[in-house]
């Protein structure tokens, strides 16, 4: 059955035109992708497609055919819209007629269960879109339970979060909390160790043990580093040695150190003592 | 003495002109650098300045008034200019009033001498500034002899490495060669190992003893990794472990992920072998 062709008024489109505006879309649950390579990390990803956007009259390849019969097949709701409907609603110059609204992965707190091996990201106050997804991306190579956002300044359905974590929003859970408080107080009752990624710690990175059954991470925002509400507890604090000019890393950067730091002690550990892993 | 005032087709406002305009500048070994915090990064580098340009309606406070005369007396060419010029050439809503064209340190190949630690990054087509700049930054901080950029596809003096790179691209030397087998040919001459950042590569980055005399690391493009060129020499082929969903990490994780193992293995070597560091 072909699906009924809407115009821009239809009130399913309403979603896509808000991310289209670069405005925030009325529900933060969800996020538009657009185009193959996206959808395919969509279709690969559990997470639900609420509404499928196709425009026949730009579906050229066997691959984009194949992408949006996959697509109309999974979605809850499949429209056909015109090439003048979709260069209202795509971000790109040469759009190429497949577009979806899905659900983000994103969880209340109390709702995770974490395992002897848990490993958390906390993204205290990042500002910068970009960031936010390389983080999302790091987190999902470590295969981190969920990336906590406290202070969120970015929105991570936004467009650039997409494509910085190469799909990957789409599949780790994320998880809001207002503040360090809020956020101390949950990690502290899962039993987290809270690991504070710091410019000025004397403690190196490499010299405290993060082997421990449950850690989780914590970098700040890209001006001003992490809220000094983290130190309200008896978090450890560890710094990454800087031998240059500059006083950071980029927040990404300083986050894959750690996290991988987390998961080389860990397996260094079940390897036993001396070896490294 | 108060410097002249120019107006917009003075032709030592030309690069800040084609700047603006995010063209390239003729001359690919200046950067234009905007604003109080850049400016002070450029202070502290030691690369020259060859022009300061003021506007000095626009400059209100202490601080931008001990950054303008620090940059009068340092600069080869200083010039004051009226705010509709500076609105001409300024990248910003808001500007300051400050503006510089400064050198980039920029070496030919064969200009530069290695010690026994040498430590190299080798960026081979990275395709976005921001990358590029974080890059750098990085290397900044691992304290690099060199950045070496292969098959360039970003200028060095775009405005998003400056800002990526925390003005750090006024310190690290540049080399830039054309393709992979110029630079395997210069990094053979000058005895570095050289390893490459590939996530088909059997051999975990952290199993690969890392602590060799020189040791140039190379991260190839954000779509593409880097080109097969690099196999045609004996090179040591690294892989970060993925564990989740996507199958590569973004390109300044990867570089430092490796450049942070490389200054590991060379403390832990220095302690003596089994403790780490």
């Amino acid at each position: 059955m072909t699906p009924q062709r809407v115009g821009l008024h239809h009130p399913r489109l309403r979603p896509f035109l808000a991310a289209a505006r670069n405005t925030a879309p009325p529900d933060e649950d969800h996020v538009v992708v657009e185009g193959i390579w996206a959808l395919e990390k969509l279709l690969a990803a559990r997470t639900p497609v609420e509404t499928f956007l196709c425009c026949p009259e730009l579906v050229r390849t066997p691959q984009a055919r194949r992408c949006a019969d996959a697509l109309r097949e999974r979605a809850e709701a499949a429209y056909e819209i015109g090439p003048k409907v979709l260069s209202r609603l795509s971000g790109r110059a040469r759009p190429d007629g497949l577009l979806a609204l899905a659900g983000l992965p994103r969880r209340a707190a109390g709702e995770l269960e974490f395992g002897d091996r848990a490993l958390v990201l906390v993204a205290d106050g990042i500002e910068y879109a970009g960031n936010l997804g390389t983080l999302i991306r790091t987190a999902d190579a470590c295969s981190a339970d969920c990336v906590v956002l406290v202070r969120r300044q970015v929105r991570p359905n936004h467009p650039r979060v997409f494509v910085a974590s190469r799909g990957t929003v789409l599949g780790v859970p994320l998880v809001e909390l207002p503040d360090p408080a809020s956020a101390i107080a949950w990690l502290g009752r899962c039993g987290f160790t809270v690991v504070v990624a710091e410019p000025g710690a004397s403690r190196d990175y490499r010299a405290g043990d993060l082997s421990g059954p449950r850690t989780a991470v914590v970098v700040g925002s890209e001006g001003r580093g992490v809220s000094s509400g983290w130190y309200a507890a008896p978090v450890r604090r560890v710094s990454i040695p800087m031998l240059g000019s500059a006083d950071s890393l980029n927040v990404s950067v300083s986050a894959a150190l750690l996290l991988y730091e987390v998961l080389t002690c860990r397996s260094r550990r079940t390897d036993g003592a001396g070896a490294r892993r």
